[in-house]
């Protein structure tokens, strides 16, 4: 398999999983959580998928798609390890689903970061609500889900939180 | 249709008319040219789908994942309005596929580009030779081709030097 392949297969991986994952939480009430927000087309897929739902996206450095930033009031500009421990009092416990694309071809470099968010992205889910995500996590709190029909294993990973 | 709904459908029909242009030289000697490296993943797929053939890249500054870099004696570095002209007396007339991939996200730049480097491409080809790109050209020497099937018209571009 060619890295076009590879590279095709992860990306209908991650879309096939954000879809799953919508209608997942279609009974819940909640915000959206986008960590990272990179050239904006998950982004902008969230925003399809949720037209009634307020959208936060946590970015470094906005460098997206003109068309892709979201409004101030829903941008939390920083590092998330320090920005997600302060947006605990707005958020906390009212996320439906977070979606985190660590893929930077790292795969180290991504499970570390992976490592040191989780405990702060937890919290903020509701009960039920679904963490999507490259890489794969363990938390105590997050139990992984089977992914979407279709979806080859190891690509892309579905949690809810317990 | 989400930027993440358009972004796998051009590359999907990137890879689609790769795949088809490899079994529509399959009769042709000739060696394959890649106009710009970028990250180095068509390149991976173009080294699939050509084993026995002579991959040349042309790239102003190698940037791609080390497993993905051609070797030095068919890197073609600089920039290719320079390059490709010097490269004729190599290349003319030699080539069986060129893929030239100017997606940058700018619409006029990527067609301006084109415009500058078709006439040095198109007597590279030889007799038959296949160019796939984005955008689209026009070339007295080029005859447009239909896609692969299934590919979405205006995704991507397939001609024949005649």
């Amino acid at each position: 398999m060619s890295r076009l392949d590879s590279f095709i297969r992860r990306l209908e991986a991650q879309r096939a999983c954000l879809d799953h994952a919508a209608r997942l939480v279609a009974g819940l009430d909640g915000a959206v959580l986008e960590l990272g927000l990179g050239n904006g087309r998950t982004y902008d897929h969230l925003r399809e998928l949720f037209p009634g739902r307020d959208i936060y996206v946590c970015e470094k450095k906005v460098a997206a798609h003109p068309d892709c930033v979201p409004p101030p009031e829903r941008l939390i500009l920083g590092d998330m390890r320090e920005t997600l421990p302060a947006a605990h009092a707005r958020l906390g416990g009212r996320v439906a689903l977070a979606h985190l694309d660590a893929g930077t071809g790292d795969a180290a470099a991504n499970h570390a970061l992976a490592a040191e968010l989780m405990p702060l992205v937890a919290p903020l889910l509701c009960a039920g609500g679904i963490l999507v995500s490259d890489p794969p996590f363990g938390h105590d709190e997050l139990e992984p889900l089977p992914l979407a029909d279709g979806v080859p294993l190891g690509r892309y990973h579905l949690y809810r939180r317990v």
